[in-house]
């Protein structure tokens, strides 16, 4: 596993029942994961001979985020160590032209977009499609950091800007804005040979590009729309060769169209809910592709999950809001993530599971708002 | 964590969403739970210096087993760490003499016993109870090791013989055969303070007394004996002082009567459906006891969970089992312990929820039979 933040973290709880041994290449020798996996090396995964000697010995190497190096990827694989997901999959995840220009190809519904090298394509690009108009980086971007709603031509030179404290390799995509009235997102997790299994869609609260909350089912979708939904997820996963989760991020539009945002190719924040809402969680769904065993069940363990993050505020003793929360709901179940109290990042979250969505929804935020202290509660 | 056995690997799994760092002292480098925890320790439980050494800056000491020395627990207290379950309460699971004789005082319904100094004792005590008559060594046993059954005087030097080979400070119990039907489990998880809580009544099919698998919850109890068996386990966890998981191991005889035969203080196998079939399972409920958390809900998730352990057998790949047993049943759920493969050792488990008994039943044999490797499967 490279990578050792909260997803390393919950993929190392799931792995423990299926009798895998994880060994971790993470940032530094505390962090999330590294807590409490045993076998953890510290080393930084964009040196290839780290990665190198770290991979040695491993059947196979996935990931905790898409942020190794395509070139490191694949010296691993003609080092004979298997990678899923894949760097000619992977790409996809890492580089929004890539993707963009791939799910084009495909026919998937996507904002209009076109890479422009300068801010006066930009502009133009602008003034054909209107604006505000979104800009974004190709690569490097995460939780928001690397895309920019522009209101004008005078914006224009802020992407390109931006960039530089980005990455070096990385082009400016300009896209269509989407008057979006909510974001939904669609989970598939799949095995080396195609074998593939697809979540419910669920709702998903975004604030200033980092998901808050989700919700699942997403409510009032028609059922030919989630099967669509779910058809075009495994399709892009299909196509894509991915191995593992691919998550698709969806903006249902004011219009009624739903698009592509994003693409991610590892357990993802909007699928935190299996933990406790699923048969099997996107976590041990995961590793069964990686390890190439077949996959769980989807199934909702209830009518009902919300899943709430906990973003850093208020209280620094996460352990000891527990103590609290627990005593007002006795079915709140809880994921920690052993990371220092930083004001908006993410530390934890919370699942509530139900029959009833109003009820479950006021369970979860409750839960959440307790557990970083906001003062309401 | 004293003791790196699969309980405590369990343990572990369960502290990551809980965000307790859990520090392991382990038997050997590579037994079941060292192989998932960061910080393992490995030394001998029974060396006091070991044991304070490894217990210095722990908030507070748990246990994957009964068996460190009592001594040892009240220098850890004395040294200002908590210890829980603490060892006023933990000695009535590891001396069923002291266990036998509270039990008695408390009015708890159990087999007729005494403690038989000598063979002619025993003898004694069998002409006037009846034979057979059960011989259990007082400390030391588990697994079935340690109990004997014996159908006449002729057999009744075999328990002082069995003894030398399982410890010094043991005695002999003499205990009434209880023609049973069929063994019942009851777990408790109860806090520092006194707030407890307790799980649905569990049928447990023993052989050689080793538990091989649970039905829960148990079929064919009137409501009024759920409670009432429910009422005296908690009433069990209150008079003992017990901190974590409290297990009642009771038989069912055939005249109708239900009495204790054994207590555990620590997560349980007849525990073990909780992971997948209750909303808060007893490793999760063990350590918030622990920690002194509100305990979890242990409301079931399913109508029924039938739990099955997979006992060495012909298959020694459990890894590659694996394959085979997630494409015929993609809702089944596993537990590996990373332990080799020895004929007959408890290696891990597999645990099915549903709505039938009778399907549900079928379907979990049916993925142990298959994962231990019979050939009928």
């Amino acid at each position: 596993m490279i990578g050792g933040g909260q997803l390393a973290r919950m993929m190392h709880a799931a792995s423990i029942g299926l009798g895998l041994r994880l060994r971790l290449l993470a940032e530094g020798p505390d962090v999330s994961a590294a807590q409490v996996v045993h076998d953890v090396v510290v080393g930084d995964y964009t040196d290839p001979d780290t990665v190198a000697a770290f991979a040695a010995g491993c059947d196979v190497v996935t990931f905790d985020h898409e942020h190794v190096p395509t070139q490191i990827l694949h010296d691993l694989e003609a080092a004979g160590i298997a990678v899923r997901p894949g760097p000619e999959a992977l790409v996809h995840a890492q580089d929004k032209a890539v993707m963009r220009e791939r799910l084009g190809a495909l026919g998937v519904p996507c904002p209009t977009n076109r890479v422009v090298p300068d801010a006066a394509a930009l502009v133009a690009f602008a003034d054909e499609y209107g604006w505000p108009c979104i800009a974004k980086t190709s690569r490097g971007g995460y939780d928001g950091k690397g895309v920019w709603k522009l209101d004008g031509p005078e914006q224009a030179n802020i992407p390109f800007d931006g960039l530089h404290g980005l990455r070096a390799d990385a082009v400016v995509i300009a896209e269509e804005f989407v008057d979006f009235t909510r974001e939904l997102s669609v989970l598939v997790a799949r095995r080396p040979g195609g074998q593939a299994v697809v979540y419910p869609v669920s709702e998903t609260v975004q604030t200033d590009g980092i998901c808050v909350a989700t919700t699942t089912p997403a409510p009032g979708l028609r059922p030919d729309q989630v099967r669509d939904l779910q058809a075009m997820a495994l399709r892009i996963a299909q196509e894509l060769g991915v191995v593992g989760i691919l998550a698709v991020e969806l903006m249902e539009a004011r219009d009624g169209r739903i698009v592509v945002n994003e693409l991610a190719m590892r357990p993802h924040n909007t699928g935190h809910w299996s933990i406790d809402g699923a048969v099997t969680s996107q976590f041990e769904n995961h590793l069964r592709a990686v390890a190439d065993l077949p996959l769980g069940s989807t199934a909702m363990v209830a009518p009902c999950a919300v899943m709430v993050n906990v973003l850093g505020g208020p209280r620094t003793d996460l352990l000891g809001g527990l103590d609290g929360l627990f005593a007002f709901d006795r079915a709140i179940k809880v994921q920690l993530y052993g990371k220092d109290v930083v004001p908006g990042r993410k530390v934890g979250h919370v699942t509530a599971v139900g029959d009833d969505v109003e009820d479950t929804t006021g369970r979860a935020w409750r839960a959440a708002r307790y557990l970083r202290g906001d003062s309401d509660e």
